[in-house]
């Protein structure tokens, strides 16, 4: 995603509490979900992708090339990941997102974000 | 401005070109800009306060406590700043920005807070 120039925040609370573990953030304010699975058993635990895809553009899974890919749904996006990086395999098939929600989702990406930069330039502070 | 729940960004490139000092953003999506004057010809060399302006809901000037206040524009806020925080001394008239200017200022702060979040995190990451 950074080669395609999106920002990027990991482990962001989405508004209905649920953490994406990666969110994407395009040029353009496209908001991409990437959900990480390890493993089989790591993807089947957690069957409640469609909440993700409620307060993204576009919702991606990222597996190792080991991952048997039939088992993912095919209203998401594909990325295979080693540990160099991800590519994309298959498009997720966009769904834009509604105005209000992606401004909701803009702020909260800005707000977690440059909260998280100054824990790490300035620890000692608290949020607040 | 972090004890008010802003979230800040410092040094953000503004869309006309102008680096402004700090950037706070609201939880309800506010933009205040706050720029930084050490001394009085510090302030005298930028008078382009109104280019600043333009792309906040408020502007403030922060200086310390022997600035003479009276040098400093009504149109801006104002913040006694010394090495343990700053503080509000008055308000800044409160011009709201216009939709899409604040979608894209908003963006923008997004964007930089995590494309620093990523150097500082990640520092061999370029950011291609």
């Amino acid at each position: 995603m950074r080669s395609m120039s999106f920002a990027v925040v990991r482990e962001l609370v989405l508004p209905n509490g649920r953490r994406a573990d990666v969110v994407g953030l395009s040029p353009s304010g496209a908001i991409w979900i990437v959900e990480v699975k390890s493993c089989v058993d790591d993807f089947r635990v957690d069957q409640k992708w469609p909440e993700y895809m409620e307060f993204a553009d576009a919702l991606f899974f990222a597996v190792s090339p080991q991952f048997p890919q039939e088992l993912l749904p095919a209203e998401t996006g594909l990325m295979l990941a080693d540990r160099y990086g991800g590519e994309i395999v298959r498009e997720a098939p966009e769904e834009r997102l509604a105005a209000a929600r992606r401004k909701a989702m803009t702020l909260r990406f800005a707000r977690a974000a440059a909260f998280s930069l100054q824990m790490l330039a300035d620890p000692d502070i608290e949020r607040a």
